[in-house]
């Protein structure tokens, strides 16, 4: 009866994509069963897993479901992404703030390892030209190899990493107009032998400028998560970075409020 | 006595420019006097200030010594500032960061009250194409005038103010490559009318980038002031703004660092 819930995107329904894992059926009528996604972003997961649950709880003589939701971003049902600036790259998402200082390279690097974590081979890319993070909060000053005309990512906590930071060293002052950094970010992109990819994180820099038109109108995002923290200041930006993501035809993935729970002591 | 002390700028003494004033000697020793300076941010203030203490102090029969120091930024010794762009404005100071979210807008807003409040002609503009903070912070949201073809800058809590917030609308976001960008903090410079200012404070945006290149070349900058908050990361980029200043020939005023005292509780 599971076969009533279809996979919008893959258009079949999930047991016969073999997305129902590892049934076990009680003698108690208590049942058991996985629940396996082609993604942990699975934009239909929540409706999926209380489908799932109220039609196996519906059945006569089920006394009790226990459910588990994984995702397994390896499955051959994933649709290859086509990605013509990057071709190894299966899904490419921008985390992109408007404003500045509200923890975007923070929420860029947690994201990447977390999807790592999840089973994913993730690259993290550093799109902040001016004022490139990422190598300082990942401690990583080394410089990435060349083979074959093209750069090796740099390699640590599990995620394929690339920055200006680490071509045109921590310290050195990036001061470059537009034209300039739009060439840079293309070629983080196409220059480096970033691989198979199930995930490429891009950490953005605050703007609504070269860099993200230059990243939106080269790569097919997947989408974009945008962080903001709560003061209106940021709040108003970020709607900014949404409508220029709206209007690029990128999806926002969610908004993410960051520093919201900490209340200053007197 | 006093007339030891050189002004190194105008190349006299301090008496015969009339920087001593309103000076009271007492019967039992004791002798006030006022040093105006030119201008509040003066250079040299701490040292004309020991030096005259020393000089009156020294005197024989002197007891105690009251010395205020103020300045009068509208004394006629204040040198024209030649600035072809914005002939009115005397000093054009730039606020700086390289990191976003460090609170440069809450103090670009704050130096240019605390010059207005010393007596000073000031005007804020805000350079932050992409995130406009001003008119947020300010709580203003009019239309500024347009005559003969010149706009005219809103005017609140005793400054002159302009910002792309007021002319495109709060909400919308400028999704702009960076010669428009520089296009605009041009004409926000020169399609304006500042009238006779004596300090014009320009809140710039993140990064070393289009909008403080142009800022830099359009406009004889009287100096820089960054501001920075305690994080490695903020400072490592506040110094790529610094660099970037100094090799566009910017004198650094200060670093301002922010969000520097207050301590978390547990």
């Amino acid at each position: 009866m599971l076969g009533a819930i279809q996979d919008p995107d893959l258009g079949r329904d999930v047991v016969s994509l073999g997305m129902i894992k590892d049934l076990v059926i009680g003698a108690d009528g208590r049942v058991a069963f996985t629940f396996e996604l082609t993604t942990p972003a699975c934009p239909v997961r929540d409706r999926f897993q209380t489908m799932a649950h109220k039609l196996v709880a519906d059945l006569p003589g089920v006394t009790a479901v226990d459910l588990k939701m994984t995702a397994n971003v390896r499955s051959a049902f994933n649709r290859p992404q086509p990605n013509q600036v990057i071709p190894g790259v299966r899904q490419a998402i921008a985390v992109a703030s408007g404003k500045g200082g509200v923890g975007k390279s923070t929420v860029a690097i947690n994201l990447a390892c977390a999807l790592s974590l999840s089973g994913a081979r993730v690259g993290l890319l550093d799109a902040d030209i001016y004022g490139p993070s990422i190598p300082g909060m990942l401690g990583i000053q080394n410089e990435p190899k060349v083979i074959d005309g093209k750069l090796i990512p740099l390699e640590a906590f599990g995620l394929k990493l690339m920055s200006i930071g680490f071509l045109a060293g921590a310290d050195k002052a990036m001061v470059w107009r537009g034209p300039m950094v739009s060439r840079a970010i293309e070629q983080m992109l196409t220059d480096v032998r970033w691989g198979e990819l199930d995930y490429l994180v891009i950490d953005l820099p605050p703007g609504t400028g070269d860099a993200s038109l230059t990243l939106a109108q080269a790569v097919a995002l997947t989408g974009v998560a945008i962080v903001c923290t709560p003061q209106t200041a940021a709040l108003n930006i970020a709607v900014k970075a949404l409508q220029m993501f709206r209007g690029l035809n990128v999806s926002p993935l969610g908004l993410i409020e960051n520093m919201s729970s900490f209340v200053c002591g007197r």
